[in-house]
């Protein structure tokens, strides 16, 4: 998110105010505060009809295939160049779902607050959700709010569960992947990951390294609409990057996979920050960007289309699935020498979503 | 859970041989130690079509009116007398659906794990998620697993979130609430929290306070299918009790309740450990237990039916509504005097959930 959308956010939710500047104890204990704390307007800016109804659970409508997805972020610092945790726990589960092949509709959200959370943080994380939500066009109907002690978490945790049905031209699975397929990537990798980097290593560049979080369902959509079952699978590289990601679909699919580092499309600055820190980019969390396995006789017109969207101006493919070498996946580098690719080993970098 | 039903239990589930005595960060990272993890064995307790799918989200079926819920639970200690936060987490979400009326079908599974966590508490806890979910008719479809930091957490903090179709005969609305019907409460009160403080605070008694955290679908289904309408508002008295709830539901039906404390079942040991701690059990989290608002006509069939349940042996009708004294719960105590009930002030149990 840019600084101007940003300030523009804020202008227009200014924060109610409130008899309390932090988040103590009290209000996740279920009593009076947690009930000033839902009174106070702060959670107003999520109102809607299905919400407002404040039952156990939420009343909604569903009819035939539905996806249903859950994650929880614990991302570190909570506000990073390009947006919050909040939107972040958005764009999150609204992009797993759409990686079923899901129109997002319904979300839960659920906070786990460290005592001592300033409100006006707190503010500022739920009208990112607020924005994130109506960008997508799906509502939060039900929710969950509880405090630990100093020191029993870290400022805020946030899971969010979603619904969504199946859009019917899609059939999204890793069975249908088939020799010769197109492996297509939405944009540009790394950036997520460098965002929050840079801010933990206090690195400064020329401009800054934005994350890349925002929700991909309207564009996947589009793309199902017109390539329907010619789609073989939609994943997104969120931890463990893109080599991750592929790495474990080759192994579990037993196919091989070709993989070419010249075709990966990626943002200058971001490789810099990546050689500076000794990154290998494929392995750094992406989070608006999906990867599609395309039959090969569509790929060129999906990636056309794909190129269109605000979502894929940098797509490309980059590479296809191969009878030679079954779970294992290859890249050919710069250089031409080849790579195995395997996933990330360790911890490269914890706390990352 | 007594503890015969704890050793069955873990004998029908022998922790299988695994690399690893505790879950370290990169457990959490989503590379080779995440699938390590996933791989181990440890998670095939759950095995079930749809989570064995490891996509990014579940493929689900629902039709019609559907009941969406979430709760995150952060319990200290994470064993305690009568369970453990696996099952407290899978009954809580179970149960805010069957409040809603919906028979509960498929769950999401969210670990947020403290570093240092033994593998092998992680598996008891996992053992009776699944027992839980066995003995509830439900299934986790979906699921996610985080690692923090030491002392950024506290061992395991678990988010469940379930979807389940409204019975066709359930119309649970705070709305259908009317003057004269009558508050049925399901069994004794203050039991799950006085089970947690016991622990906590090494209180020692004849024989242990036990939680009484079990799945409360299978009842509360029955009732509906004979009772259907009747039945105007169910809900569980968790965080903040039995008197928080009433005095939240007065509030904000604008309706008065009239409470008689000698209806109240409580059981006696509870009762004197509340005592010793000089806590109100009114304010005591339960887990297993509910509140029915229920037309007059039907209150008594239901209740005779709802003692003939294992979780309604102890049920009793305490209470009604009145059109007098709207938004003020008002209870008549075992010597006749008579006291205003508001909500739980402040944090007087907190994590008990």
């Amino acid at each position: 998110m840019s600084e101007k959308n940003k300030i523009r956010m804020q202008l227009q939710c200014p924060m109610p105010k409130l008899e309390f500047d932090v988040i103590t104890l009290g209000h996740g204990s279920g009593g009076v505060l947690t009930n000033k704390l839902l009174d106070s307007g702060v959670f107003d800016l999520l109102s809607n009809e299905i919400l407002d109804e404040r039952h156990d659970g939420a009343f909604i409508e569903l009819n035939g295939k539905t996806a249903f997805s859950t994650d929880s972020f614990l991302v570190s610092p909570i506000f990073f160049p390009g947006g919050n945790i909040g939107e972040l726990a958005i764009n999150g589960t609204i992009n797993d779902l759409a990686m079923c092949g899901a129109t997002p509709k319904y979300l839960s959200l659920s906070f786990i607050i460290e005592e001592g959370l300033p409100v006006k943080e707190f503010w500022d994380i739920l009208v990112a959700i607020k924005f994130a939500c109506e960008k997508a066009g799906v509502q939060v109907v039900t929710g969950d709010t509880k405090v630990v002690e100093k020191g029993k978490g870290d400022k805020i945790f946030i899971n969010t569960s979603g619904v969504g049905p199946i859009h019917p031209r899609a059939n999204i699975s890793a069975k249908n992947i088939a020799i010769g397929d197109k492996i297509i990537i939405s944009g540009n990798i790394a950036s997520h990951g460098m965002a929050i980097m840079s801010v933990r290593e206090g690195l400064e560049f020329d401009s800054e390294i934005e994350s890349d979080t925002t929700n991909l369902n309207h564009s996947i959509i589009k793309l199902i609409e017109e390539f329907g079952e010619s789609i073989h699978l939609l994943t997104d590289p969120t931890r463990g990057g893109v080599a991750t990601v592929l790495k474990e679909i080759a192994q579990s699919s037993e196919i091989g996979i070709d993989l070419s580092q010249r075709d990966f499309p990626i943002d200058e600055q971001v490789a810099s920050a990546c050689e500076l820190l000794g990154l290998d980019p494929l392995y750094v969390a992406n989070e608006g960007l999906f990867i599609a396995f395309v039959s090969a006789s569509k790929a060129d017109a999906l990636l056309a289309v794909l190129q269109q969207d605000e979502n894929g101006k940098n797509a490309r493919i980059i590479g296809r699935v191969v009878e030679e070498h079954p779970k294992q996946v290859i890249m050919e580098s710069n250089i031409g020498g080849k790579r195995v690719i395997s996933m990330l080993p360790g911890e490269q970098l914890p706390r990352i979503c």
